[in-house]
C-alpha cells in the first residue's frame, strides 16, 4: 500500500517519517509545489519519491491533505471526484467549511475529516519530527458519514502515530479550537507586535525577556500562509473569542486603572483555576 | 558569615537550596511569618533556622529580602534603619517605588536594588529549586548607589546563583519589565478567564487543548498575593503596556472583521520578526 501526502511540511512531514520508521505502508509518495520543499523532503528522507497529484492518486490507498486549509477547500473536491476506493484524509484546522463544501459529494464516503492537535511554531519539512504527534489527540469530526472501511483505514494511520481519538461535529470542532488554539496564536501575534513596536523606542526592551514571556510569545513565530486562511474559515468563532479576550483584558485593565486591587486580586485567583486544567 | 533570606518562597528558597550546594556562607536563616512555610523550609532543607526579623539582622551580614513587593516597601526601611556594615539586597520585581522610598536614608549605601529576571508559575517553598537563576539575568538598578564593599558582596551572591548581570536605571527598568514580563502574565490571566467562562457553557472545551495553549496559558497559574502588588507598584508602565496591547488585538479584530486578509497576514509575518529575538 502507498500513501500521497500533499503538502510536505510541518504535519505532511511528520507523518511521512513516522511512517517510515513503522513500515505502515511500501511508498510514501509527496505531492508538493514547492520545489525548495520538493528537494528538502527528498534529502531530509520525509517521502519515497515526489509526483504530481494526478499521478500520486492512481498509485496510493491513501491521500493525507496537509496543506493550509484555504488549499484544502480548493483542492478536495477535484480530488473526490477522481477517487474510487483509496481514502482522502484532511488534517485541516478547520472543518465547517470543507465539511459543507463536499457534504453532498457522491463519493463523500471516501472522506475522513481529522485535524492532529498537535504541532509546534515551526514549518516547512526542515520542522519535520517523528514524534510529533505521540500522545496527542486526533479528532474526528462527522466521522459517521465515511464509509467504515475507510474510517478503519484512516485510524489505522492515527494508531501508526500512537495518537489518543475524539470525535466531535464540526461546529464544536471550530468553536473549540478557537478558544484553545487560534486565540493564543492570536494573543501571540498581539503581544510580539506589542513590544516590537516598544523596542523601537527602547532598544534594550528584549534584554529582560525571560522564560515566561518567551512562553506566551513563542507562537507569534507560526506561519502567515498557514494561520491566515485558518482565521478566514474559523472567522466568526474567531471573532467571538478574540472579542470575549479583549473584554478580559479590558476587564483587568479596568481594575488597575480605578485600583480596585482586591477586584484584581480576585481576577486572578479565578484565573489561577486553570491549575485544574493544565498540570 | 550568615545569609538571612526573608521570604522563604519561589525565589527565597531558590537561593537558600543553591547556596548550600556552593558553601558560600556557615548559616542560611529563612526569616518567614507562615508557620506552615516555616515547617517545610526547614523540612525541604532550604534553610538552616528560622528566626524572627530582629534576631535575623543581628546575626547575618547578608540580608535578601523576597517578599512581594508591597512588604518589600514596608519593611526595608525599618531595616535599613537597623543595619550597620550588612548589605540588604532586595529581590522585587519593581524597582521606582522602593527606590524613591528609601532614597534619602542614611543607610542608603548599605542598599542594593536587584531583580533575577527567574521565576516558574509556582510559588511556595515546595516550588524552590536550585538551578532557577542558572544563566538568568540579574539587573541591577541604580547600582552607583550603593557602596562598592556593600555592593561587592551582593555580586558575590549572584556569581553563586551563576547569573549573568545587567545595569538599568528605575525607569527603565520598571518599563522593560511592564513590557517583557507584567504583560506576559495579564494576557495569560485573561486566557485563563475567557476559556473558563466558555467551559461554563461548553463542558468539552479543554479536550483539545495542546502544547500552544498550555505554552501561553501556565503563567495564568501564578500567585495573586506576588502579582497585585507587582502591577500597583508598576500600575502607569502596566497601563501603558495594557492598552497598547489591547489595540494590537483590536487591529487583528478589525483586520479579520472587515476581511482584508492581506492586511492580517502583514500583521503575522511582521510579528514573525520575534524570531530574531527569541531562539
Amino acid at each position: 500500500m502507498n500513501i500521497a501526502i500533499v503538502g510536505v511540511g510541518l504535519i505532511g512531514g511528520s507523518i511521512g517519517i513516522r511512517l517510515k520508521e513503522t513500515n505502515f505502508c511500501d511508498k510514501i509518495i509527496g505531492v508538493e509545489k514547492n520545489e525548495s520543499n520538493q528537494r528538502k523532503a527528498l534529502e531530509l528522507g520525509l517521502v519515497d519519491e515526489i509526483l504530481p497529484l494526478e499521478e500520486a492518486l492512481k498509485r496510493c490507498k491513501i491521500i493525507v491533505l496537509t496543506v493550509p486549509v484555504d488549499a484544502i477547500l480548493k483542492l478536495l473536491p477535484n480530488i473526490l471526484d477522481q477517487v474510487t476506493d483509496q481514502v482522502v484524509i484532511d488534517m485541516g484546522s478547520t472543518k465547517t467549511n470543507i465539511l459543507a463544501l463536499i457534504a453532498e459529494h457522491p463519493h463523500r464516503g471516501r472522506y475522513v475529516a481529522a485535524h492532529p492537535m498537535a504541532g509546534t511554531e515551526y514549518s516547512g519539512p526542515e520542522a519535520a519530527i517523528p514524534h510529533l504527534f505521540k500522545d496527542k489527540v486526533m479528532v474526528y469530526v462527522e466521522a459517521f458519514k465515511s464509509d467504515e472501511d475507510a474510517f478503519e483505514l484512516a485510524d489505522a494511520l492515527t494508531d501508526q502515530l500512537a495518537m489518543k481519538t475524539s470525535f466531535m461535529n464540526a461546529d464544536e470542532h471550530d468553536m473549540h479550537t478557537a478558544y484553545v488554539s487560534h486565540i493564543s496564536h492570536l494573543t501571540s501575534f498581539a503581544l510580539a507586535l506589542t513590544v516590537l513596536e516598544k523596542e523601537k523606542s527602547q532598544g534594550r526592551i528584549f534584554e529582560l525577556a525571560g522564560s515566561g514571556f518567551q512562553s506566551t510569545v513563542r507562537l507569534a513565530k507560526s506561519s502567515p500562509d498557514m494561520w491566515t486562511p485558518i482565521f478566514k474559515q474559523n472567522r466568526s468563532n474567531v471573532l467571538e473569542v478574540l472579542e470575549e479576550h479583549i473584554n478580559q483584558l479590558k476587564d483587568l485593565y479596568d481594575k488597575l486603572e480605578s485600583e480596585d486591587y482586591d477586584g484584581l486580586h480576585k481576577l486572578i485567583k479565578r484565573s489561577n483555576k486553570i491549575k485544574r486544567i493544565i498540570k
